[in-house]
């Protein structure tokens, strides 16, 4: 019997898009004012989803406690109030777009939680656009 | 051609999560506040997803009346304003988590709804966690 | 790597549910106040998913830019402050329920996209209800 | 000791924007989509605020129950899946804008309402614009 | 220059309405479900607004994170995942209505909070209903 | 007979809360993980409302359309995708926080809104914290 839980979380950051082997025209036809050098920001809303069996003895997927803690050491310590493009080690070469940021969660979830658990990732960079991942 | 409709829902209840088989301490330790033994709870929010093909008629899955009523009679009366572990039937011996809630629920719609159509139920027990069973 | 991408959307309408080959007291029993001779309306809010390869170059599975303008130029110019029964050529002879609209609109869009992308449409016609098709 | 209560309710209703005392051209000028003669319509979120004692016998400023009874029966089944312009006898000579509109169902309520409680009406039309009234 | 700060907290709480003075059948009369002796329960929302002048130092009315350990020491330890009626001393004797935990509320903070800067509290029940106070 | 209209923005924007006349440590004590050097970034909410008389012709208190064209070449064009630190002229010498924000918004808009309305500026910084400013 599978079943999925969800748990949300936020984190404020800034950024800015940016491919270093363009120049700057390029740069800004193709990422538009998302592109300032002085970056811009976003309060990200994120969701994980687990996917696994239930446990008899508790009636969890998985203890959110356990959950909240996992994803606060690994993602939301790391990214939140940060500058992506400046502070974080995994967007050095990497362009923070929500779906890189998307990826890179997931990534940093994985080796924490049960291989028995599928992982999906749901990431709202504003109200009105958002990215999903889940490995694959 | 295979559509799915989805229809929210809301119930309010008290509850208690508790192992009877473990001592105290060790309920506590798991389920911290929400061991408490006067009970805490929360505004359920419910979404009921039923898939299937168009009628043709109606340009419907399911005329959203006739899922309302069945919802409401199966589902939204036997848990409204209710305490989950003492009112309801289906919870005695069974701990009232997310995850169970909604396999309950999954199993009082199933003989309602035509074997056509494809049940999915998303429960958000705060707004901030969820869980969703489809089944199998 | 398939990821996928979400961008919501909005337009307001007027809609009738009527089927011609009824009489009137079984469209009334059927659709009940949606049947309404004079129409009613809904604020629907549209969310339009695309699932891809993101492009090594942008981060991006698709631009939004270029998204929105697909989006808007082939259904929002389409349908917002529209009589959907009266004005809009794709429902003569459909009745407008949120599921045929789901629908048109998917079939609007498939020919705007790449076909290495996967079109998914999630219409919400209240706060309440709505429906899901991914082609299919 | 004064205290606010408020209910959410919702309607949805066609309507359109028109001055009978202009021209077409003007009519479509200023009121621009909306004055489409085919209507367009929209999901109407209401709130009603009352102001007053608590009632030291219950702990409410108004029993719940009764707020809502008086709102469906005088405001919700008037204009809820109906033709503002064609099938509400008050707007017969008023242009249903989000201001009327508020203004109307503050009249229809205020005969209801015992004078020592204030009323106040928040009206969205769509997610993004709204109006509140509260009489003077 | 007076402004106004808003921050939202959560809560989670059991409760049953009941006016001991009254006998079971018009307490059911009254109170209806909401009088369940086996309690039910509700995600509370509270928002806890602030009006004062703004500090020429931090630019702040009050540093949101000093509020947060107000409210949270003061309001969320002593009512979430609590029973109100059997666990708070407050409702000792106290209907626990919307209204009356507003009020609590206001009380508990009221003297936690220098005298310069007016309180209000916003109590969200459910989605659907909620209570504002001021004091006065 | 006074109306209140309300309209939603959104921008987006990174931001640095920072005393310059106080030391790096007092900075990192007071303004904690927003003074990070390298900035953070929000998704800000706006809501403006304007308190007026409804204009007999039509219906309206100000045709929002005119309302959106102010603010968006007033408030939205400088401060959306913006360091508001760097880039923004009115906080040369102003801490960015949200109190200071809702301030220099409502300045931007005084002088293009005829006297006989009255502006109030709501301001969400995150989902959970918000400021009101409505002069005075």
């Amino acid at each position: 019997m599978m079943m999925t839980i969800g748990r949300k979380f936020h984190f404020n950051a800034a950024h800015r898009l940016h491919n270093p082997h363009w120049d700057d025209e390029r740069n800004r036809q193709v990422f538009g004012k998302c592109n300032n050098p002085n970056y811009h920001g976003h309060n990200y809303e994120l969701i994980v989803n687990l996917t696994g069996e239930i446990d008899p003895l508790t009636g969890y997927v998985m203890d959110l406690k356990t959950l909240k803690e996992i994803v606060e050491r690994e993602v939301i310590e790391r990214l939140d109030h940060q500058n992506l493009n400046l502070d974080v080690e995994e967007f050095k070469g990497l362009n923070p777009t929500a779906e890189n940021i998307a990826w890179i969660i997931y990534r940093l979830l994985l080796p924490q939680i049960d291989t028995n658990k599928k992982i999906a990732i749901i990431l709202y960079e504003t109200e009105r656009n958002y990215v999903e991942y889940s490995g694959g």
